[in-house]
């Protein structure tokens, strides 16, 4: 009888299991075309206590009561449809616990669905990538807190080991865990374009390639900018295509894809009332990006003049950093504040600091920041959105006349900067006690009667702007 | 017996019932409050012909079959409810027309259901506001082709009227209309908040008084950008409070609301991957005001320091009509290809020419630049986002050196503009063959084998950019 089962067994699941068995643990393993388990056990497996399994009677039957089993199966449809083929199966107290990328209130209901039965279910969100699953992911588990006792102690092993414990926690009720990790992708969403912007910045105004690109990355890695993205960043900048012997960064297809959390991030947060506009374009950018061929087709159709100004390298990089860290900041502020507000919408009870402690190892966005934003938070657990504090008001102000600087050269080069600018907007909206809105307030109660309310007095108030009768 | 059953008489459905019945039609009135039939019957019908019901049976009885209704009341569930009650009492053949905001996927499911009872059911957008309604709204119906042929008649009565018709036409099938009314509402969102920025610019920057904008609005009003939202806003401009004798707009609280349509707009773009920053910032811009209070607490704590820069006033004004005009046509674009998406994926088959033909008049987006827009569609109809033209180009272009110098003169004072700047990225993104994906691409397949593609040669690359075994 073995400890866990793990169903799924694309490159996730494959190196979960790795993962798993290598901490000590005996794993059954159980994917919907045998070839792929058979692969697996024969290439893979060494060692470990790994046994596969070719029909789901004999995966389950195969664990030891009460039966953990993991899912590492496509979001969506296919989760549902291997919860039915699970449930002849189970008894009461099971547990199942679902990996992927699935979209909250699918967890929600399928908690809600499997607690009828009896069944236990955790939605945990999983990061990591490819190595971080075979090394140690960062774990963002959700449901009840019984469901998570059960297997708190392999997480805790599995997971990222950082000089402040295992990236993980529970992270609070229900569907808090895959909340968390789709707002964590969403953050990884804009820091990515972020990163995309100073990098284009560079080949195209500095006229930089990749190589120097990558050195200028490599120096950021070791500062402040410190980070996964960032380091990946430079590696990506310094391969050569074996073929070719190009940079291959310069032959891919400008096109980015996307699988659905950063675009749920920003649908929920239009919900929740919660501004998200970095990580709202970075999504933009992303389709704005897959139009390549009308992108091409109408660049021929513009004639560009470019300015004529000579440029202190040196300080363009400097400003560039200083705009990354506006930016990655900023992003993180939007972000949390929405988790904060998914948790009293919700009822999650997430720790704030706890999510950013879980995200400092293991996961795409762990990065030195993080730190210094836990700082922020533990002084004052209100300011959940880490802008009311001094440090993040002279964090951002320093760097105020970089990224200002930074998003106006850019547009003297035609180059946009959607998360570059939309952070410093972000930024700009929420210092300032005096923003138009009134204007738009007018306006809505001059042609429908929506009303509006008064800084000098209170209540609710109509004004008939002109007869309409 | 009456040809035109209304129920819902808040303030749009009494002016709507008032509309059809001065032209000529017998209107059967209801509402769920017996005491508002009764006011509105005593203090605003005068000779129209309008009878008022009490009880749903007595209503629908009054009326020759096969039965008109319009409901006017508020989206979502009472419209179902309204719908339950009427059941009982309709017979096959009968129409209901849903005019309120109806969210689409809503009226899909409600045209399903009641096609299944024999009943007709059209899905049609109002827009125009109070007086629109009154006077002659845009109506945007959809539905099927028979139920629109039934009112068809009533419906080109009561539009606004323009040299070009009126403004009412078949918009298409299943939910079209609502759909069109939504990204009507979604481009309005997007020009309030860009007037609202260059209103912003034009008071904190120029220092100018509300009377001073009102003069630069109606000034711009009389040339390109004329339109509603130009006029009222330089009336909202001139209005005095009565009681306190200062400008009206400067006592009114900046907090935007909203009530969903522009939400709804950005999340069906996300959804289509439809790229609408423009408008997407334009919801998030009222989120952001929404936090007076966080505001207003943190511009305390940023010492802001102004440029000493002498001004050219009226050059600024003329760099701010320009790029209110830019972004004023770049969120129609966006508007436009999202409906055009929306359109093949539903099968709604839109006439776009025609949407921005019956936007002409009555509605809250009607403007002088649509019949340039219509001018640019109609000489080539696959040319869905309006860029791919020469007269859209140049249009841009010669607006371009405005609205970069405004969005950056805007950001040396320290204001946001969600809307301005996004507008250009847009642009930016959309005229740029060679954007920065290329890196987000290669940082997907690094940390998750998300493969990508190559500028070089077809197919589907996966690349292991170190090991991680």
């Amino acid at each position: 009888m073995n400890e866990i089962g793990l169903i799924g067994l694309a490159v996730m699941g494959q190196n979960l299991a790795l993962n798993i068995a290598r901490k000590g643990y005996s794993v059954s393993v159980f994917n919907r075309t045998s070839e792929k388990t058979k692969e697996f056990l024969e290439e893979r497996v060494k060692n470990e206590k790994i046994e596969g399994y070719h029909d789901i009677k004999s995966f389950v039957e195969s664990l030891k009561k009460p039966r953990k089993i993991i899912l590492m199966v496509k979001a969506g449809k296919p989760v549902d449809d291997v919860i039915q083929e699970l449930l002849p199966y189970l008894e009461k107290g099971d547990l199942i616990i679902d990996g992927g990328n699935s979209y909250f209130k699918d967890t929600s209901r399928r908690i809600k669905e499997l607690k009828e039965k009896g069944i236990l279910y955790l939605g945990m969100g999983v990061s990591g990538g490819e190595a971080g699953a075979l090394h140690g992911p960062s774990l963002m588990p959700g449901g009840s807190i019984e469901a998570y006792e059960m297997v708190k102690d392999v997480l805790l092993k599995i997971a990222a080991q950082t000089e402040s414990g295992p990236c993980c926690t529970y992270v609070g009720n229900d569907s808090a865990g895959h909340f968390v990790k789709m707002v964590h992708n969403g953050i990884e969403y804009a820091i990515m374009q972020a990163i995309s912007e100073v990098y284009d910045i560079m080949r195209k105004i500095l006229k930089f390639s990749p190589e120097e690109i990558g050195d200028v990355f490599e120096r950021w890695n070791n500062g402040e900018l410190n980070s996964f993205l960032m380091e990946i960043s430079f590696k990506i900048m310094r391969y050569k295509d074996e073929e070719t012997g190009k940079h291959l960064v310069d032959l891919i297809l400008d096109e980015a894809e996307q699988k659905g959390t950063g675009k749920w991030t920003s649908q929920t947060a239009l919900d929740l009332g919660i501004p998200t506009p970095s990580l709202s374009l970075a999504v933009e950018a992303r389709s704005l990006s897959f139009f390549k061929e009308d992108r091409v087709k109408l660049s021929g159709k513009v004639k560009k003049t470019y300015p004529d100004v000579k440029l202190d390298k040196e300080k363009v990089i400097k400003d560039l950093e200083n705009a990354l860290l506006f930016s990655v900041f900023t992003s993180f502020s939007q972000g949390l504040w929405l988790i904060h507000e998914a948790s009293k919408t919700f009822e999650y009870n997430i720790d704030l600091p706890e999510v950013l402690r879980i995200w400092k190892g293991g996961c795409i966005i762990r990065a030195k920041i993080l730190d210094f934003l836990r700082e922020i938070l533990n002084e004052n657990k209100e300011n959940v959105n880490l802008l009311d504090s001094d440090k993040s008001i002279s964090f951002l102000m320093d760097k105020l006349d970089s990224i200002r600087y930074v998003t106006n050269l850019a547009k003297e080069f035609y180059i946009p900067t959607l998360v570059l600018s939309s952070s410093l907007d972000y930024f700009l909206s929420m210092v300032e006690g005096n923003l138009p809105a009134n204007l738009i307030q007018a306006q809505r109660d001059f042609f429908g009667a929506h009303t509006y309310r008064r800084i000098d007095k209170e209540g609710i108030f109509h004004t008939e702007w002109e007869p309409i009768d």
